[in-house]
């Protein structure tokens, strides 16, 4: 998608090196960094330089490729897949990628299985591109339908980012928003501000006003509100998680978005690869929730004559608990839009679906 | 209540001069402020010197005698009334100490008016504190009977700052919570840092810790999640306009809290003084909701060597939309904790323990 006019993605191969955009400093600087070793890869995950459930994925089979390049001996390979899962643990697509290399490889002779991966890290590259863009598809049919029922641009409101920086091009939930614009369906964008760490004010904004879509930003508390008063048509978000029951595990937050939706009948949708369904996990209490650092609720950046630092918000020690995401029961669940498809958020559709 | 272990309240009278702690300072500086003029007094309310609906009255009240001091005609009477009413147009205890003084003088001498006005104003402040008691005694049971029955600390959830600083002292939804420590009966509370301005992480919190009582600082979206996971007991949440049915009006994501508390099975209380009740609006749609500026999401005040200044957290010229309250219907709201009971969230209830 556009950055000041180009066309970039997430994560990129140049002369067989990988490269990134740093997201921690977006939107306030745009860096480019190179990613090498394994320390490299879990650093860019765990301080989220690289974050959203299908890009960690991608950004794991790379790391992975380029940390055994030198050493594809099992006992590093189990290694390098150990510490590269640890990094983040409720997004299922990084065990989804390395599971999906891991099966690949372990038939083949050490010596060929560094650049299998490396193929294979492409391939799923290619994939979520194409994926993202179907999702995109599914979606915008969606949209274009409320449109013509209700002629005047749609209002969706959209949690966190799952636009294309969290995936390698077009995203989950803002694909179909980034389809619209282009196709010409009018379209306003809610997006929250996603606290603690504002990806909802500072990327999916940012990606709005890239691609010159309207878009206001509210505080995560301003959701319900906007409902109760008729002035959102659909919800769409993303999810780090999705288990085969339809539950859908996503940012922190996003359950009480669901929940209002519910109560002010509006369609909530949430959009994701099958990457990341969980098919093993089967009650979403057993999700495992990331609990983030604290300091990541009072420390924040902000700018400063145009140089961006670091403040605190809150009073010296003050007493903080950081959990990262919660989980949507499927009942508030509308449906799920994926690459397949816009199916319900049930086992049995979301089987049928399950392209194998 | 306590401020480094003297005892304050948000207001008071010193030689015939009203004081008023600064809270848009809090809790980084602690500044006396004297409001003499009809625009001290404005502004103070505007700009949330002097915040949350029972102050927010009690100042109004103050303002009002000191601005017809010297000229109480009816002219004046009425431009001070308009001017003090104009300031916030949610929260309703504004109009009612308003309309309480106004009714009483009007039969007065002009001669008579202002000192009549200033004692009433003193009055007013006298009941709110008496009310608020009255209040943490009648919510103190319900946290009582909550810990004979589970014998561990009560897990509170609160949202935005209904302390003792949006009262004169104690404060509506803290107020049981003060009780219960200082009686004995363990509490920990989740302090919703209530975006925009972070009343609960900078007043909520530094009231607490005053007091040396457990909280943590949560982000506004962590509350469903903890609610899922049951570490929450009971929610109590203040109110800026409660009306005859039951609906309360309060901070913005206070129904995203209740639908979220609804969903969980956990009980979901409001605390306000009868002053906060609306008797006059019939339907919740025609509450105004204040439109704050939306500077107010992107400017925030952080520390920088131990000098707080204000800085931008979002992009330059990033669009943003700032409701400052929405309404939780009265079906969510398990009771209203009032100075005359614990009572229904229903008209007939309501009217019941009314006293004239």
């Amino acid at each position: 998608m556009k950055v000041n006019g180009q066309n970039f993605s997430t994560l990129w191969i140049e002369n067989e090196k990988v490269k990134i955009i740093d997201q921690t400093k977006l939107p306030f600087e745009f860096i480019i960094k190179e990613l090498k070793t394994l320390k490299d890869f879990c650093r860019a995950i765990k301080n989220m330089e690289v974050r959203g459930a299908p890009l960690i994925g991608i950004a794991a089979a790379f790391g992975f490729a380029l940390a055994i390049k030198k050493d594809a001996s099992n006992k590093n390979v189990e290694f390098c897949y150990e510490k590269l899962l640890q990094t983040r643990p409720t997004a299922i697509n990084l065990k989804w990628a390395l599971n999906s290399i891991l099966k690949k490889i372990k038939a083949k002779t050490i010596s060929e299985r560094a650049s299998l991966s490396f193929k294979l890290a492409k391939q799923m590259r290619e994939n979520d591109i194409v994926n993202c863009f179907k999702i995109g598809l599914h979606g915008f049919k969606i949209i274009e339908k409320l449109y013509k029922k209700r002629k005047k641009a749609i209002n969706i409101l959209t949690h966190c980012n799952a636009g294309w920086l969290a995936t390698i091009d077009w995203g989950t939930a803002l694909a179909p928003i980034f389809l619209a614009n282009r196709i010409g369906v009018p379209v306003h964008v809610w997006v929250d501000e996603t606290r603690p760490r504002n990806q909802g004010a500072l990327l999916t904004a940012w990606e709005l006003k890239n691609e010159k879509i309207p878009y206001t930003i509210i505080v995560d508390n301003a959701g319900g509100y906007l409902m109760q008063k008729k002035k959102v048509d659909i919800c769409i978000v993303g999810s780090d998680r999705t288990i085969s029951n339809g539950d859908v595990c996503n940012k922190i937050g996003t359950y009480l978005k669901a929940l209002s939706a519910y109560d002010n009948n509006i369609p909530f949708y949430a959009a994701l690869p099958f990457s990341t369904i969980d098919f093993k996990t089967k009650k979403s209490e057993n999700i495992p929730i990331e609990i983030r650092n604290g300091n990541e609720l009072s420390h924040l950046l902000f700018n400063n004559n145009n140089k961006y630092s670091k403040g605190e918000i809150y009073f010296k020690n003050s007493k903080k608990y950081n959990p990262a995401f919660d989980v949507t029961p499927s009942k508030y669940i509308t449906r799920l839009i994926t690459e397949n498809g816009v199916i319900k958020p049930s086992k049995s559709d979301i089987l049928k679906h399950l392209k194998k």
